[in-house]
């Protein structure tokens, strides 16, 4: 069932409708963009909504972008340290190989 | 050095002004914005601009919150299995114990 949700966004009302039946979600959404669109409003002067929005969403793109390249980075850093600990447990067991 | 730099987005020109010395990079973040715009267009008609990019924002933000879940999910997937391997390690080494 699609849900119709209203939201407020820099100042005016907008109807979300989405799939999700998780309303708190959908308006930490809401609450987010418009936490951005505000901050790029306080960094310019006169700017039209279209462009705070544009900004707004470069800006959320960064983030969401950067949290990629770190999972990445995490994921290869740990495929490493799982490594190095199999080798360190293959060693400590060669210890103990019989021949 | 504060760097300008010219994109294209949903058929307008904007100046971006950043830190950041990669151009490829900035460009790669509004070809993203871009594309969700256009994404969002398609599925609606005759949407203002500034409608179409919270729009865009709003669905950019929810592949960021996605992200960062999966990200928890899977240390808190990690952390459950190094502690596994550590146990699994110990009872070994509780074999070979001298008491």
């Amino acid at each position: 069932m699609k849900e119709r949700l209203q939201v407020e966004i820099f100042g005016h009302r907008y109807t979300l409708t989405g799939e999700s039946n998780d309303a708190d979600y959908v308006r930490s959404l809401a609450a987010y963009v418009d936490q951005k669109m505000k901050e790029v409003a306080r960094q310019t002067q006169g700017m039209p909504q279209s462009k705070l929005a544009i900004l707004a969403a470069i800006n959320i793109t960064h983030e969401f972008f950067q949290a990629k390249n770190h999972q990445k980075e995490r994921e290869t850093f740990l495929d490493g340290k799982t490594r190095d600990l199999i080798e360190s447990i293959e060693d400590q067991f060669e210890d103990f190989k019989l021949e």
